[in-house]
């Protein structure tokens, strides 16, 4: 840029350079810090002699524009940048309704934040003690010393090759026949859930789902401007004639289901159950996004086979899976498991949206995965959380007074209250320190207002003690309240 | 799922289990390898005697539906799952425009593959070879240790915030000023466009950027439904009396602008431009998206300052950067600078689409800037990649016919040819196991089909001669051929 400068014959050399390097750092092209280039340089580069860019920085010195380090060469000092006048967008009112809406939905802004010394269910996290960090530290020394820097340049939008193949195995494991079938990966089960949506979804399309669900789902659902139709759940899952009415009822696109710890009831629907319900949909040509939520946790003997299994070489189940809900969520994990010539289309659209998944997360998770550290991991993970969701229903039911405590494990239980709006119990609860779910943002009809969700998983088990007797400290202050009122 | 066994009088009891488990089995409930209860078990859940639980197990055995390890239990064998008819769902009738256009957007599919022992200038991805693999382990351990498990678990979606603070003060050394700005960090350049398009634009809206300009940001524009305005360059920059033509004959929504090393030009715009262009879109009150692209290969002296810098405390600058192009592309990080309350609203957007960046990936990275490793290797890099840039400009001189050679560093150099299709070009050259990026896939408006790009990061020095020696060849052939046909 120093080459630019256009020198007449009216004005002393020195001033001209003076005044160019001013007008670059008055405006920002020569920011903070950056260094000049030497007398000698400059003298080269515009043909002028040393003396006048001497001069020159020496004016510029005197303005306090420049520093000179002994040694070191001239320097640009931190001078307020003038601007004419600031150019302001008013950005709020130039997003659009995506954004808008994801802001709106976005309930780590509308709920109520958590506080220090605060007690909070809200969370369905892993506990990170759990973790097996030598485990962890392991798997990087073994793979970064096989793949070397290659790990950490580009890699393939659907996938790192290994860890695909081991998805591959492990979902064959589970019963799934994996004929005419593919794995890709995404950056956990959001971005899966989003690019099928994205992918084979209309604005205004008829999606099926329980009611209630998970609400990041339901989240990217409204956020693709879809029709949502929920079907309500029994205590052992989907009720059946509700659903069959609503299948007769409705021209359904797509259904989306989480059979396994069920978010946020968690509900184990039965293998029977799910067969039923497979056949329904199948019946109705109605594709299946199933929701491996949590899957893990079930206990091996269990048997319990995910939906995508009983489709045999058929293709109506698309299978989301993900580890990060019990295992490494920071790595944004998991993938989606389809039609082989299904997923060679998500393939193009995860390439649009960001490339691929990290590659040295997905190696790190396949050596961790293959050397057996999940297996063990798993082990002790379903043994923890078996014996906190046994402390919590038992604790739930001493102290909570309420109509029921749904939930067959996993992270959390799912609490149904009797005529007590759980948004006024948050409000009583949060005074106290006590923060959980409300069952209003679950909801796909905007019910559930007397429901809320108790995660457990990061909860001590004194503190769960001290959180339920809380709740039910409240639940009773509400009902005479209500009881008084209603006099 | 055995307790729902549903005993009737009629039938002996041992063959009612039997076939229970059967169709549990051909159905594909109980998978291959799974566990049957013990007899014992099994007796005591149902409440029959372990005797007839022995004598159907037998049965099962002998059908080889099942098999026994001794000491170890029954174990579902490898059987064909039977199921009536197949369930199958056009998937690919199914997909809507926009799955359809990234699947044939994608040049990954569209363009000629590389094959072994061919000469690839298609890639413009890093040397990995320069990466510090040591003081990436480095990194590895002391940010493990100091972060542990909780970098392995939920973070937040704006970002690891000592990554934040550092790209925070990076960008003000550039000369941004910072006030009442903030950082997103994404999956990289990719998703960081992708994001803001798909937050600021609605389909149909004008976008006006460089014309050829970067094919993956085409390709999301292309997605996103714009309508693109691309502005012709010359040998520096912009044309600008053509993009005053372009504002004056259009409503423009937004501006994309890769001001260093242009992609595909390999332009650098100078300062004195930048500010022009600034000036000129603020006039028009178009916001600018810039395309942070490879700045960091600018010299140090250079004193370039990215066009966010000219707008002070003004917020009409989306900055858009990443170190992927040169470092560690496989982890995928990269950030937008912007307005804060834009940025807040950004953020809700990334969550609604993947939750956050991995943790562990920002982790690292930050560890690895902080700790210098990133100015030791910039330091090798820009002299790498300046040799080999020179050895291309004096290569591509010596041996490719042409009417230009563009670029002015960083990892690609630019080719028109005279009268030649590059297509036609590149089947020749691929026949010979030449490979490049034909220059209409650059191009807003279907033109530059006498153009390629010549990416040369990873390409060998001996290999680049023989490569182009190749091309050059070619040339000359379809020269020879264009002539005979035209008499």
């Amino acid at each position: 840029m120093f080459a630019d400068i256009n020198l007449t014959e009216n004005k002393p050399i020195y001033t001209q350079i003076h005044d160019y390097i001013k007008e670059m750092i008055k405006t920002g092209m020569l920011p903070h810090g950056s260094k000049l280039p030497s007398t000698r340089e400059l003298s080269k580069i515009i043909n002028v002699s040393r003396n006048s860019i001497m001069k020159a920085y020496e004016t510029l010195e005197d303005d306090e524009l420049v520093y000179t380090i002994k040694g070191k060469g001239t320097f640009v000092s931190d001078v307020k940048i003038i601007l004419e006048d600031k150019w302001t967008i008013d950005w709020i009112n130039n997003i659009n309704d995506y954004a808008l809406k994801s802001d709106k939905l976005d309930i780590i802004k509308t709920e109520k934040k958590y506080k220090k010394g605060m007690i909070s269910f809200k969370s369905i996290a892993p506990d990170g003690s759990l973790f097996d960090m030598e485990e962890f530290k392991r798997a990087f020394s073994s793979r970064i010393s096989m793949e070397r820097e290659k790990i950490l340049n580009y890699g393939y939008a659907q996938g790192y090759k290994p860890l695909i193949d081991y998805l591959m195995e492990y979902m064959e494991s589970k019963g799934v026949n994996t004929t005419n079938k593919d794995i890709l990966i995404t950056n956990g089960f959001t971005e899966g859930f989003d690019i099928v949506l994205s992918s084979l979804t209309k604005k205004g399309d008829k999606l099926l789902c329980e009611n209630p669900t998970h609400n990041t789902a339901l989240k990217i659902m409204k956020l693709q401007g879809l029709d949502i139709i929920g079907v309500d759940m029994n205590e052992d899952g989907l009720d059946i004639s509700k659903l069959k009415s609503s299948l007769n009822d409705n021209d359904i696109k797509i259904a989306y289901l989480v059979p396994s710890y069920h978010n946020p009831t968690g509900i184990v629907t039965s293998s029977e159950k799910r067969q039923e319900i497979y056949n329904i949909l199948k019946n109705h040509n109605i594709p299946i996004i199933e929701d491996g939520f949590n899957e893990e946790l079930l206990h091996l003997g269990s048997h319990i086979a995910p939906i995508a299994a009983f489709c045999g070489e058929g293709n109506g189940v698309i299978y989301i899976g993900s580890f990060s809900k019990i295992l490494f969520p920071g790595m944004r994990i998991g993938w989606i498991l389809g039609d082989k010539k299904l997923i060679d289309i998500l393939e193009s659209v995860k390439r649009s949206k960001n490339i691929h998944t990290s590659f040295l997360d997905q190696a790190l998770l396949y050596e961790y995965l293959k050397n057996g550290g999940f297996d063990k991991y798993l082990k002790k993970a379903r043994k923890f959380y078996k014996d906190k969701y046994t402390l919590a229903v038992k604790l739930a039911t001493k102290y909570i007074p309420c109509e029921s405590i749904v939930g067959d494990g996993g992270l959390h239980i799912f609490i149904k209250l009797k005529n007590i709006d759980s948004r006024e119990l948050l409000n009583e609860c949060y005074k106290k320190g006590v923060l959980f779910l409300p069952g209003d943002i679950f909801s796909t009809n905007n019910q559930g207002k007397n429901t809320f969700r108790l995660g457990f998983s990061r909860v001590s088990d004194e503190d769960m003690e001290k959180g339920f007797k809380i709740i039910g400290e409240c639940i009773k202050d509400l009902s005479i309240n209500n009881l008084y009122n209603n006099k």
